[in-house]
């Protein structure tokens, strides 16, 4: 299994407090050491940083959590190994560009004999059952759908997809094309949103806390989704079973 | 204009020789600040690092200068903006994916009035010439091809698209999938190969050398291709206007 780090912002935020606590799960508090990788959205663009070595030794995510790179959405991974080797092209998150946008996709969990055909324009590169349920996800979004379409729309198919995955076995992802961060739960999500007025947060995997209340102003509000929750003096809540949910502008949107 | 470096190797290689003489143009020899980004190749796998701050400033590029990332195909790319604003999307270099394979592209130079039509999958994110040129090629290529074609029909199908855009402008780009290395030249593109028995080489524009009979044995075999050559004491070949050259296993072929 793996585990799942989202973020979604109304302004460009830096993630290095939440993604130095999650890095710890690579190895010191957990061992999800087969692979790690972030992805930052700044406007459409994509800066995404995968590696095959363990994200608590690999120098390039001591640069992410020292480095405060800005962005409205971000997805991180990391990966203990069930399907596929260890590899570079195992590692999520995976882009595709569809209609003009990137399209960045992370999964936690295990699908069962799931090889849908895939007879569109998206084909996998690495070997992992998620990239395969990635790939088919971007196959019918641009079956169903003539261009970007709004997010609502776009939450209505996703739920209709997700659905039809689920079957197959534990079907936790990510997924953001800039605009906005989809999240589907099977067994294990949490979700929490940070706005005025902030306050103190300490980490559960390591001795460090923050005042976001020093960092932030009235505008800045952000939602972080993650796997198991990351801070001791916060309130997270669980996603339910089945559950695809939606965020925008650091807001849960009811749709 | 811009500047590009290239990379493709018979073995997993180093590039923090050659990057850090090159990360010097983007503001110290050159002014090439508007941005830089680098793929690396493993097996399939892509490492994509971009950034809109120069390659000199920039503390990820500074990573890529100091750890060696060992890769068999590499493209890098510093921007001095001509068409599109400094953003992120606009970063050198692009990846998409087609047949299962990333493909990684490259431009130098400026293509006046071209926006051929992109009616397959197939579209922009950024508002580059570049990218929109690659694009095409991309959709140029699906429709010339079932799957990945032998390195010797990619290169004639390259030749025939190449040659379509070329009238628009300055088209010096880098193509790579991780097997082979494209490179097409209009005005200023040079290659040099290093192999068994290796020698010194001093960079042109920072006062370093180095020994690769040092660190290199008789299977190493390395080809560079570069804007301008990036030492002073090496045989660097420079290629015709019009011209397509591939490189496999650190060897020019004659395709």
């Amino acid at each position: 299994m793996c585990q799942l780090l989202g973020m979604n912002a109304k302004t460009p935020t830096d993630l290095t407090f939440s993604f130095t606590g999650f890095a710890q799960r690579a190895g010191k508090t957990g061992d999800h050491v087969d692979g790690w990788g972030i992805a930052f959205f700044e406007e459409h663009g994509v800066r995404h940083f995968v590696d095959h070595d363990s994200a608590i030794r690999s120098p390039i995510a001591e640069v992410i959590r020292n480095y405060p790179i800005k962005s409205t959405n971000v997805i991180a991974h990391i990966r203990k190994a069930t399907q596929g080797v260890v590899s570079l092209p195992n590692c999520h998150p995976f882009v595709r560009e569809l209609w003009g946008n990137y399209w960045v996709f992370a999964h936690n969990g295990d699908l069962k004999d799931y090889k849908p055909r895939l007879h569109g324009h998206f084909h996998p590169v690495g070997t992992t059952d998620s990239e395969h349920a990635f790939c088919w996800i971007m196959q019918e979004l641009c079956k169903s759908h003539v261009g970007v379409p709004s997010i609502r729309e776009m939450t209505l198919t996703l739920r209709e997809l997700a659905a039809r995955i689920s079957p197959y076995g534990t079907f936790n992802f990510l997924l953001s094309n800039g605009d906005a961060l989809w999240a589907h739960a099977t067994t294990s999500l949490f979700y929490l949103e940070r706005q005025w007025p902030f306050s103190r947060a300490t980490l559960s995997d390591e001795d460090l806390s923050i005042d976001f209340s020093e960092r932030n102003g009235r505008d800045d509000q952000t939602a972080i989704v993650v796997t198991a929750p990351l801070t001791q003096d916060e309130h997270w809540t669980p996603f339910a079973s089945g559950e695809l949910k939606v965020f925008v502008d650091g807001v849960h949107q009811n749709l």
